[in-house]
């Protein structure tokens, strides 16, 4: 049995307390074996957290990690017109080489920045599950099906893919990949596909991600339409019934705020993304209070434009006061639950805390940086002023991703060059 | 003549295209001496640009850079209860000791981020002063005067204070510090105070720099007891007379909108800090588009929490696009010239561009790096993808202040530790 132990430093623990003690952890169960005061445990390998800050590692609840590919290619755009005119059209000459080679460069930031796990909505899935499993990391992926602007043929391949990719990836990288089921959103695939495939899904023992109310955009037609609030119609077509969780949930009344509660439907909330295509604030602090599971996401590159969860609590922390109109709404501990327990929550995941039996996801600060200093309150520091540079060793399932800076996993050099060479052909591809 | 070469990478040129240039910085002027082809040029000592982006020195048009003491102290309360509560009690108990250790372990923090200039309102500026002028960079300083709470004499006493230390050091450090006369707000100074000394301020030549419309509850006391808006009554007392900027301007009508502009009085823009008090959003695009100038600043650590500029850039951005509802607003180039060439024209410093003649104030980005790549757009990057810790090399005045993440002018390791130590025993004393 191989166990390595972070030693010397100081340890977040799930009630926020910080202590100074060592975390063993086991490689063979990929678990946290114990937590106990300096010195106490032994390891066969060691990893030196002297003036570190050992803390779970954060959890990305809802990200597109193939689109670092498309990072800075078209910004100071709403939703609409950028899917429509940037995305969509640069992401149809995508190749399976371009997306495995955009996952990998995604999974490098995240490790260098703390994440340890991620829920992804993309398409050739397989590519990014062979992305996941060479990281390290773990993910919960999916195929993610449009019906929109295809005939019943496509329509109906596109969500059989999704239920397929689903039931085949399931488990795969020896568990640290689970899998959703992944109708794009209420407005992107059709009601009579929605009404037949989501059981289907729910009977096969999946669970449901999907985007809901990222703009007013998605919430007028449908209820223009139908009468009811978007939430109340997903609940109509049986989105609700089982394990779900929906990306951004930005314009959400009252009432859905309670349906997500009463459903136990949890919320991806992706501060960044909603300010930068001026989506709009999601109540975080009323869902919050409602009783909801809030865990808190990057979305893709593309539309933030990076994947560092410090970033994402910060932006989460100050979005969600502003959307309260109160400075002490969504503070720095609820933030870093968010990022942590709540996101493992989320995907699924007995992750987001260090105490023994839990996964062995951590990651370790480095706290002596002039902008960590002083260090009245270790917490704060997490939500308002840690950066994801700060961190100095990146470990999933007991096995060190990034030590001392060096990313373990994958030739970092190779992996960022074969991203920007790709990402140039595709660019050109796309512009002919 | 020494002159000091930085070669191998791209510049960005003033208007905001990028180009592989040599940039040749004199170190007796200070000034930048040419910009040109690869291999163009010749100096006496070389700055290794490879694989980097050579851009202005970023300019914090609105910082409390001694308050790096408070960090994380405390957080997530509204501005009001922040003050009095927590911020106040324990400024009371700062030594000028204190203040000399907090500026320069929140210098040592811009220097590594890419900040050569900044604005500062504080106390014990002779201090704050000699702290810049170790660090090598530009300030503007001041003492900030409050006559609330205080007695004729006190009140005066304070005011006075402002004057004589604007007179005193502006032209220190070699002409790079500059001072401004600071009545702390609209709230805060006595009217009979600001009719005095405001014209004075004036007459010997003194730019002003003063806090405005930050909160709403800043508003209402003004529109309820004088019947006007907070800017109309600031023109009536004269503030507005000569140069002038404020600081937040969150909370500012149209006639408030047309006033700045007419008067030419720029406007210190702090959305982070805006954000973490739930303060508000400035109407940024809104300021633009009527011709006001408009810079970046922190604010303090104490509400931010860092001082690092390239997050501010991006917070702007998403501000601003949140407050225009629009996600075209506030674009990536209009951040990147408000961080750099229109901070220096409110601060009245000839920096924030890159062509010969203009001050040599420079920091260089390594683009190695994951989160950079691929690097389809090197000016969409500084705005939402360029974190502080990317900074290379430092330069201002043409000296280099850091020089491959080695500060060289403080020894960094020296500065955390007497804030750390210092900012321990601060708290001490304010709990007794």
């Amino acid at each position: 049995m191989t166990e390595l132990l972070l030693t010397g430093g100081r340890v977040l623990r799930p009630d926020l307390t910080v202590e100074r003690a060592d975390v063993l952890v086991s490689q063979d169960s990929g678990e946290i074996v114990a937590v106990d005061e300096p010195g106490a445990l032994d390891g066969d390998d060691e990893l030196d957290a002297e003036s570190g800050l050992v803390i779970p590692g954060l959890v990305n609840a809802h990200t597109h990690v193939a689109m670092t590919m498309l990072r800075g290619l078209a910004d100071d755009k709403p939703l609409d017109a950028w899917l429509r005119e940037d995305v969509w059209p640069v992401e149809a000459e995508l190749t399976p080489e371009d997306i495995r080679a955009g996952a990998e460069l995604g999974l490098v930031e995240m490790i260098r920045s703390g994440t340890t796990a991620l829920s992804d909505m993309y398409f050739e899935v397989e590519e990014i599950a062979e992305a996941v499993d060479q990281a390290g990391m773990r993910a919960v992926l999916g195929f993610t099906a449009v019906t929109v602007g295809k005939d019943e043929e496509g329509a109906r391949a596109d969500l059989q893919e999704s239920l397929d990719v689903a039931k085949r990836l399931d488990g795969a990288a020896d568990g640290r990949i689970k899998t959703t089921f992944q109708p794009h959103s209420l407005t992107t695939v059709g009601e009579g596909y929605l009404r037949e495939f989501v059981p289907e899904a729910f009977d096969a023992g999946l669970s449901m991600h999907f985007h809901a109310n990222e703009t007013r955009d998605e919430v007028t037609p449908i209820l223009d339409e139908r009468g009811v609030r978007p939430l109340a119609y997903a609940e109509e077509v049986g989105l609700l019934d089982g394990d779900a969780y929906v990306a951004h949930g930005v314009h959400v009344d009252e009432s859905e705020i309670d349906l997500l509660a009463e459903t136990d439907t949890g919320v991806a909330h992706c501060p960044a993304s909603n300010m930068k295509l001026a989506s709009g604030m999601a109540p975080v602090q009323d869902l919050l209070d409602a009783g909801v599971t809030v865990g808190i996401g990057t979305d893709g590159a593309a539309s933030n434009n990076d994947l560092d969860m410090f970033d994402e609590m910060r932006d989460a922390a100050m979005l969600g006061k502003l959307a309260a109109d109160d400075a002490s709404a969504v503070d720095a501990g609820t933030v870093v639950e968010m990022a942590t327990a709540n996101g493992a929550d989320l995907l699924g995941f007995d992750s987001g805390r260090i105490e023994a039996g839990a996964n062995a996801d951590l990651a370790v600060i480095d706290l002596d940086a002039p902008h960590l200093t002083p260090a009245h309150d270790l917490v704060s520091h997490l939500a308002y002023a840690v950066r994801g540079s700060d961190v100095r060793h990146t470990v999933c399932d007991g096995e060190v991703l990034m030590r001392d800076r060096t990313v373990e996993v994958f030739d970092e050099a190779a992996v960022r060059e074969r991203a920007a060479e790709r990402a140039a052909a595709l660019v050109e591809r796309a512009e002919d």
